[in-house]
């Protein structure tokens, strides 16, 4: 089959191997998949992986149990070692945490931008019927914006009291902000990119330019989603004595910090990854999450190194790898 | 009267102009006041202040409302404004977080290595009969501890049934061990002075030197107190996913950190400075915590600048001076 590969040294798109199925396992035809950062991160040399890229995807079961056999499905990306005897993370439910996961895409699993990927059954979701694969395909970048209210877990009363700040404009930026007004939260989203800021204006979120915005106060939540160093301490300083800080960009690297303003501040800062698919999956399905003014642009699986070129390039949005 | 002044370059023992106590606060005539890091990190240029050091004091009011008056005390540092029309921070019971803010020989405000110190009357907590003065000096730091388990906020059995790893056998990490295994967690404390760790491990805590030690297992609570941003990056690679991270200590200055292990392992990072008085009060008061053994030695007022010295040496413990 095709697919886009990273060897450690170059990205092709090549023939490989079909996956084979190990034991729980799915075979996924891949209709779509998306573009993210961490591709382009690993393809700088995180993780150190190599193999099939890509983790954000949708397509159909094509051989497996009965009753997924033929359903349009999403998969979440950790494959949990799933051991209840041994495995302290899966027992408590912790399955994105497993020490001995495999990651799609990202850690000894191969990826989605191919024409088939295996997956584990119980990584598996069901897509519901109103929602079409291009928004489909944001389930996984989507639930990791809900893995917030996951980790917070406030009241919705708590939730409409909070002043939440976004840096960032990027895509997991621009999820994360719709995702808090949605929560009920008031939010200011602050980016680079006049044409992306304006999806969020349009839903009535406030916008600012990070050229022209300085904190004029402090918000209860921040979310860092721009992933640079500037924004995390920009972040530090606008969130208020005893506010929380989520930190939702994984940057490879070491960066100057200071984390003295945490401690004087009694700052939480909450590292936030991978979230639940379940709520994500129902905002696509009421059609409360813009997903398709993210798109950018939709290519081939073909043309997968133009693609993931296309993508690295300054303000592109989420790019699609059409597989099917 | 006498006091040990920082004037911005150096250290001095010299006389200063008795304290003029402010709209609604009281004299306190200093009996004994304790050195901290803080101190000796102002003297190095932190925060930028400059007057008379020192936050840590038991005295005696000496002029006040009359209910105070001749009354053994302790003090907390954060002077808030106190201006609950105005201030949110006041409104909401968080004065030690108040943005304007003074702080006994931090910011703005004279410190306690002096004869007498003028303290707001809403800062005072009377010390209970059975603790002595050499204890009491203790209520700060010991609050800051404290910090720990009010920010927390779990339950008794859920205490019990933490694990929990102190980094650092500075004063404030014997401190926050004892603390932490009072409320029943199992702790393991890491640092790099045999006798210091003695202390700990005479109160059945178990005691690691960290030239011997690696993390064999991760752990639901990890409190960094060693001040050292290899202590930040042994504490996070401790601390098991969707665990907590305590910072409890402020060090000036920008340190190389990777912040991508708290996004991958969902690690809630939580600065901790000040503290609540009661609960350490109480604590000093049952003989719950061993602060005697905290102690390095005690010096006059008039040998102040020999005393900072002493308390900068290496391993030194706590450090007093007798200002009666």
């Amino acid at each position: 089959m095709q697919a886009i590969h990273w060897n450690g040294r170059e990205i092709r798109v090549c023939e490989r191997p079909d996956p084979e199925p190990g034991e729980g396992e799915v075979i996924v035809e891949v209709r779509l998949a998306g573009v993210c950062n961490t591709d382009l991160e690993i393809a700088r040399g995180y993780m150190g992986f190599t193999g099939v890229l890509g983790h954000e995807l949708v397509g159909v079961v094509a051989a497996g149990p009965s009753e997924w056999l033929g359903r349009r499905v999403v998969s979440e990306i950790n494959f949990a070692c799933g051991d209840l005897e041994h495995c302290e993370s899966c027992r408590t439910g912790l399955g994105r945490h497993c020490p001995g996961r495999r990651v799609m895409g990202i850690l000894d699993a191969d990826g989605a931008f191919a024409e088939r990927v295996a997956v584990p059954v119980a990584n598996l979701h069901a897509v519901p019927d109103p929602v079409c694969d291009e928004d489909a395909v944001f389930a996984e970048p989507l639930a990791a914006a809900f893995e917030i209210l996951e980790q917070l877990a406030l009241s919705a009363s708590d939730w409409r009291e909070q002043r939440a700040l976004v840096l960032g404009d990027g895509k997991l930026g621009l999820l994360v902000a719709q995702v808090l007004q949605r929560a009920g939260t008031r939010v200011t989203a602050v980016g680079r990119h006049p044409d992306k800021l304006a999806i969020l204006a349009r839903r009535g979120i406030e916008t600012r330019l990070q050229a022209d915005w300085t904190a004029s106060q402090r918000f209860d939540l921040c979310v860092e989603a721009s992933g640079s160093s500037a924004g995390f301490e920009a972040a530090v300083a606008a969130t208020r004595p005893r506010g929380t800080l989520v930190l939702k960009s994984t940057v490879a690297g070491r960066h100057e910090l200071d984390l003295a303003p945490i401690v004087i501040d009694e700052i939480q800062v909450l590292g936030s990854r991978c979230g639940p698919f379940a709520p994500a999956l129902e905002a696509l399905a009421a059609g409360e999450i813009d997903v398709a003014s993210l798109v950018q642009e939709q290519m081939p699986l073909a043309r997968g190194d133009d693609a993931l070129r296309r993508a690295a390039e300054r303000g592109a949005r989420k790019v699609l790898v059409d597989c099917s």
